[in-house]
């Protein structure tokens, strides 16, 4: 029986290509986690479980999808850099979307029990309806300037929120506020005010807080640091932004890559991303070039 | 902190809103799902157990979206049909494919256990990183006949494929053949060639095998059937086709159809739907109004 | 030479397809037309032989793309109808677009001689810098519904521009008002207020005016007209909407059509094109069938 | 009367903004120019007049158009490079293509008789419908790199054809053949072939034809040449590419700058602009920063 009465309908079909030589930021947010958060019983205003589970996830998909070259989460939220040479899905926006969004919600239900279930007590185990799900989408940036502001952006906006919350929890939790009474008083507060609030009402200092609470979490594949002397991001952005189609590479130095790729440890930190610094020791972020495997592996 | 002076980086967000008034069609397609079925030991040509588990995953996504009117399901795809006066998401292209894959996704692994672990023999946990996932896209239908032919279009290849399969797999599970073999024979091969094949060589009459392996799965909201006589689907769709913008309906007649839809029972059928009688007598798929429910209920 | 190593940059053009089945619209409109008219001495509130100007040129661009089935103008704007079956240029939003654009500026101005060079004292020659141009774009309607409220929408805006603009005009030039004190005057006037104005103080019975102000200007294909007893815009609707597809003529067909339809006289005319009559009696507006040509040709 | 009945059309317009922070350029090309050409006799291979006509009209859009810094036509093609940080129109494609086509267009007809009709021979006057016009189209290149690489690919392009089509034209307007045979004669030659042809059979020294057939024409703003020693390509190109997002400037300063620009000649040139040393001399083109007017001015 010939399908073609009925083919046509895939005229209907369109395409959704990303420009190319631009940085793709694929982003995918928690639905409704405000809920989630309050079923499964995830502390306030952090969850280390939560969070441990997010970056979990996240490794698992950068171990799955090599193209990504970093990736920063922070609360319900995890962004994922495609180099901007990227052409996996031929830069298709629903698959990259879809893949990374399936990817995630898979490796978070899987490690769900590994995180929450450590002890007889603790064990919260997933209950439907109400699983843990996350939407996504796409965006292009693209120079490494524009890269880079979007990522300082989600950091900046990691410390406000944290900042906030931590104060706002504190004022709660500690200080027999309810949630009226502590969002007045924190309105139109700045920064010192908080920190002031934190310190002299609580005995808390915010720059002892976690790392992982005040700056989030920032995965990427780790290769030896590189002297920040003998480099620095700025030369490495034009060198990056100066790329200006996919290299083709020989075969050779295409299948050396990968199996370096594949050799780096996928690593989690918690550390400033916004000054050159991390750019700086790390080139093979922006050069998409794996760097050189550290002498202990 | 203030945070204006990355933010800029929000006007790269391009908008992917989709057409108004057009029939939107999600479909979703397993991920490498052939080393997946091998890995975890699907039978071949069909493993019920794995198609159960679709239909499940494909029934959660319709109870968690109420926008969906239908979805249509056959191997490791499933096509998931908005309404198209659906207002959900702005209607985002990225926000309506990367909801449906994750949701599906995450029942998908939720459910694995309650279908895959029948006994103690039959226990098969996934075990990472090989875990099921799934891609998925977003296409626009503008007429209820663009619409219904790109079901059609779905049902047919199942058909198409199934046939094909089923002989194949006869071959070389029963017939002893190497797969280059039953390729070899296969080829050029008519319907009526395949169906004689395996009436006289394993006395298989195709007919009889299960109707969800030939037909595919629908899913839908059932209320109950009206009588054909008193309808038809031309008619239907022309009234479809002529509601020019998404109703303003009055408050309490919105909160009576989500009552009635939420009421509803959503169930999975393996039948013809390419010939007009499926939409005759089931008028609510096409004008989104919900039916009678049924007196049992 | 080689033109290899360049050539990449030919991966940076996206596709710009419009989705298939659906009523295309280009809107052209003129750019600083406030300041031409001006320039040129248009009469206010409406100059007779701009806007024939207007339709002489949409008259060509007609003649030059046959595929466009009806325009619509009022004032310096000009909306032109695709069939939705049309596959001009691939339906490729730029190049429609573009081509209109050019083919409309370029009549514009080589007809501008023949309508505002009456006579000697007329001669209002055109003066670089200050060309007349229009920009443009291209909108999709899905349905027939769609389509005719679009229309609809230009058909009323025309109406309600053109009864404040003749009763302010009528307060400027017979009634001695500066443009303050008349804008101050109608300010929330409604209809029936503006239509005793005119009459009360000027003695102007609007329904009087001309209809080409009053209605704007349709353009399209004249055919024999039918007996609306024997169709019914609801009906041709329901038939267009339900063309799922381009028809795949016999060439013979096709060729009679083409020719059918290049011996139509080509026709302006300013009437009501909201209610159900003007569509009833020209199926082939909506059909995109040429009709029977009139005995007289 | 109100509108709002009909309004809810306007949904159906979808947004068409490009990137930011990349090059636009629009490229237009003349719609059947081959029968055009025959028309109107224009010159084999080339005609000074019709040449001269695309540069006046390109100038006459630069000059309405200020966000332009540089176009590059060759033939009946042409294209006009918005710099990265562009604001015009919002970046809307349709928006920037059709104005660009239609003030091309407006200008192309109203200087043709400038340009055709030097003396009472040569006279020849436009005749509907055989009108010129042009479709066109916008595409974003992300770095300095890729626009440059169009900007070449473009010129190796004239220079290819324009070699052939000497070439093809000497053996047919002084060597006695047909364009068949002449196709069949130069079929896998290489330039250094069709060079040789040139000067063996009719003493043709191509590198002595006219700058403007072999070059193509560039049209820039003109300011005064920058030493090459104090200034590099390399280095404008990463400081254009590191510009991450619209300068804000102070309003004095964009008065100032506005100003410049508009005092500053559109020149036309026919020069190589593949090699550095033409942008190295014209950083202003790059950086989007007007630069130093000529004393003479």
């Amino acid at each position: 029986m010939a399908n073609s009465k009925y083919e046509y309908v895939r005229l209907f079909e369109q395409p959704d290509t990303l420009l190319p030589n631009t940085w793709i930021v694929v982003r995918i947010d928690g639905r409704g986690f405000t809920k989630l958060c309050n079923t499964y019983g995830f502390a306030k205003p952090n969850d280390k479980r939560a969070l441990d589970l997010m970056n979990a996830a996240a490794k698992a998909v950068m171990a799955d999808l090599p193209d990504i070259v970093l990736a920063y989460g922070v609360s319900d939220e995890y962004s994922f850099v495609f180099h901007k040479t990227c052409q996996l899905f031929e830069r298709r926006a629903s698959k990259l979307v879809s893949t990374v969004v399936s990817t995630f919600t898979a490796f978070y239900l899987h490690l769900w029990p590994t995180v929450f279930s450590g002890g007889l007590v603790d064990d919260v185990p997933l209950v439907a309806p109400l699983l843990p799900t996350f939407d996504g989408r796409a965006v292009c940036y693209p120079s490494v300037q524009n890269l880079r502001d979007y990522l300082s952006w989600r950091q900046v906006d990691c410390h406000i929120n944290n900042l906030y919350n931590t104060t706002f929890w504190a004022l709660v939790q500690k200080g027999g506020m309810d949630s009226v009474e502590a969002t007045e008083l924190l309105k139109g507060t700045f920064a010192a005010d908080k920190n002031e609030i934190l310190f002299s009402r609580f005995q808390i200092n915010y720059n002892n807080e976690p790392e992982m609470y005040k700056k989030g979490s920032v995965v990427f594949r780790d290769y030896e640091l590189v002297d920040p002397a003998n480099t620095n991001a700025a030369q490495t952005a034009a060198a990056a932004d100066n790329q200006a189609e996919p290299p083709t590479l020989s075969k050779s130095k295409a299948e050396t890559d990968k199996k370096r790729r594949a050799k780096a440890r996928i690593t989690v930190e918690h550390m400033d991303i916004i000054k050159d610094e991390f750019w700086d020791r790390r080139p093979w972020l922006l050069t998409g070039q794996p760097g050189t495997l550290p002498k202990q592996l």
